[in-house]
């Protein structure tokens, strides 16, 4: 049987902030930190109007309208994020309460739910859905999986600069048009203190732990993968997309997996004349000298030629969209799916049955890797692609703007003003009931 | 491929809050109130080193324990909660780090995650797991399912006499020991604001709203249910676990269900003498001409002897172990089931075959209506049971120590208390780490 990502809808915040022009010289900061040492030149934010209910829906809006699918085509939506507003009521439900304003059907036969665990929450629910269709419990319907958050951090973090906010819609089918998933997975999974929210909107953060803890538990994950599927070998996978909380991140992954997969084959082989063997834990008295000498092998590979040209074709297309719209947590390894295969429709590669690695991450922490085939129908997907127009469309916001809108997005405060773009076409937030529930319409 | 629970095992908040005794007069109210309307006699709360994580990880180390298991044999462990203290790590990396101490393996390899939807995450992680070992992606292992609430609500919320903490920990396996699940659901769900906790611990409740919202849900989801497998009738199911806020909300569910399955039956034909036939809608010009109609039939329904006696057998066996606990959310349903069972192991009935219809609920709002098939194994799964010794070995507290019991697990408040009770061979929290993280151990 085989199910996949059967169509993808991205929404991003409707307003930028430029990294560069606008957040570095607010913060004393080179321009250079930012765009060449996180890789990023700008973050997506919701307008006063947006949130991860709007965000989520208006995404899952244009999926269904694109594939032409009515509520009772779908049996199942699942919402990841790491922004709730709720302890106990699920974003899903107010998704499908928007989505029903627009249909004359309603939900009411499909199993709602909401995962969490920091960024890898949106893959755990395409996971959960796949196994929904393959246990045959979907009575022919399609699951609904929405990653969307708002990733704020406190002002004045050293994460404020990575930023982002929008939501990926996808669309769980069989024989899907996109990529079919493996039924392999690899996991590594630490109870860590990296990144946590204790009883808080924005994050806690150990930077440096969570450098470390991202790259083990992706290594766990990549051998947990190859115990079950295969040796991983780079001219495997056309792409590797992986969770991208700032480009800068996924630059240490690629070269900690290519490390990995050139182990024992011809490539390692013939970069040996130039940087030697890579060092084997057995060469070595002691741990800290085999450690020293990874290193140094590690420093001298990203030096490499073949290094190099994998990481130009593998691994820089996956960035693309992050570099200028910053860490969406949940969509993120999403969006770097996406970024690839638009890179390849516009270089004219035929990606029909090529493979991509997916390596997806949450701090807390948890990395899994599963492998995705590219479907026929690949190029039509990637076409109704609209994220070039949304990020184009965006209102550029100053500084002075921007401390405003942390502020709209801030559950602390409390502040009113006007939006800065027209909805148009497109959920909005209206407002708040009398149980303090968040109230949405859609805009005409 | 029959999937199914496995084991289960049950952790009870450790202390004791008498209704009648002691908080009827506290609050100056009448006992009965809380006796008779509610169905309540007592509350669990946890101790002052107990939490979601400790009660999660001492039912999930008992199970673990009884069952010969260690990590490795573990490849997934979901948690369902309302009451997470973090909005980015998820509760299940703190019970696998708790299980690690007391264990020479690692679960590194295991699938964690965290599900939210008020009291229907349990079930919800029930389904995936199911879900995950027929998709074949389990590789021989087993899932854990834990349900794990501290149900508090606000001081002098009319909710106050309904509360309870304890974790449901399941053990979800192929060939299971304790009851096959059915692979037909049914689903009832609707945007609704009948309970929420929008950024805050304690729930807002609409009360009446609450109740009406549940019955729809529930009918939706037996009929959806129906559509996929067959029509029920009341004496298709020894027992009938509901999801017990409080055994007063399933005395109304019991009566609901009870007449939409003798709907078209020789039960209903029995009846007509005396109550005539149930209401249908055709029969009437308006909706609430009809509505009268179905209140004054299940008003007589209730009165017959043919649904005392199936109440008495069918419902009363589940609520046995709510009336001393309170309500768990997430392991509500769960408790209802080994309540169930447990009562028949009294009662000497062979429950080798029969079936149970389960109703799980969430305010939010979703029910959903699964069957099991009770295993041959099964008595020695209830045997082993330790639910009786635990709620007799609570401590009971006064009115003066509740209120402190209850700031002590009040997130907005410090209070240093010392703990009622002397911890054994348990897990209990210890502080907190620098990042605010919770920190536990394991007391021999």
């Amino acid at each position: 049987m085989n199910v996949g990502i059967d169509a993808v809808a991205i929404h991003a915040g409707k307003l930028r902030l430029d990294l560069a022009e606008t957040l570095a010289p607010a913060l004393d900061e080179e321009p250079e930190k930012f765009t060449k040492g996180l890789g990023l030149h700008a973050s997506s934010f919701p307008d006063v109007e947006e949130d991860i209910v709007t965000m989520g829906a208006n995404a899952a809006h244009k999926l269904m309208e694109r594939k032409g699918l009515t509520p009772d085509d779908i049996g199942r939506i699942d919402v990841a994020t790491e922004s709730a507003f709720d302890n106990a009521k699920p974003v899903s439900t107010y998704v499908a309460g928007c989505l029903e304003q627009v249909y004359g059907e309603d939900f009411h036969h499909a199993n709602k739910g909401e995962r969490k665990f920091a960024c890898i929450a949106g893959t755990q629910s395409l996971d959960d859905a796949y196994n929904w269709i393959r246990a045959g419990r979907n009575r022919g319907r399609a699951a609904l999986v929405i990653a969307t958050d708002t990733a704020l951090y406190a002002r004045g973090d050293a994460g404020e600069a990575t930023q982002g906010a929008g939501a990926v819609a996808m669309l769980i089918a069989e024989d899907p048009d996109l990529v079919e998933m493996s039924v392999e997975q690899g996991f590594g999974s630490a109870d860590e203190t990296d990144f946590l929210k204790p009883n808080q909107q924005f994050p806690s953060v150990d930077g440096q732990r969570s450098v470390q803890v991202y790259l083990a538990r992706m290594r766990e994950a990549l051998e947990d993968y190859e115990s079950v599927a295969e040796e991983t070998h780079p001219d495997q996978f056309e792409y590797i997309p992986f969770h991208t909380p700032f480009p800068g991140m996924v630059r240490k992954a690629a070269l900690l997996g290519y490390r990995h997969m050139i182990r024992n084959t011809e490539i390692e082989a013939d970069l040996t004349a130039a940087i030697g063997e890579q060092p084997r834990p057995d060469g070595f008295d002691d741990e800290s000298q085999y450690r020293d000498a990874v290193r140094d092998y590690m420093d001298a590979l990203k030096e490499t030629d073949a290094y190099a040209a994998w990481y130009d074709d593998t691994i820089e297309p996956t960035l693309d969209i992050a570099r200028h719209v910053g860490n969406w947590y949940t969509g993120s390894v999403h969006v770097a799916r996406a970024s690839a295969l638009r890179s390849a429709r516009e270089a004219g590669i035929d990606m029909t049955g090529k493979s991509l690695l997916l390596g997806s991450y949450g701090s807390g922490a948890q990395a899994e890797i599963h492998v995705e085939t590219v479907q026929e129908e690949w190029t039509e997907e990637i076409d109704a692609l609209d994220i070039d127009e949304q990020l184009a469309a965006r209102r550029d916001i100053s500084f002075a703007e921007y401390e405003e809108i942390h502020d709209v997005h801030n559950h602390d405060k409390e502040i009113d003003i006007d939006a800065f773009t027209t909805p148009s076409e497109e959920f909005v937030r209206d407002g708040s009931g009398p149980m303090d529930e968040r109230t949405y319409r859609y805009v005409e």
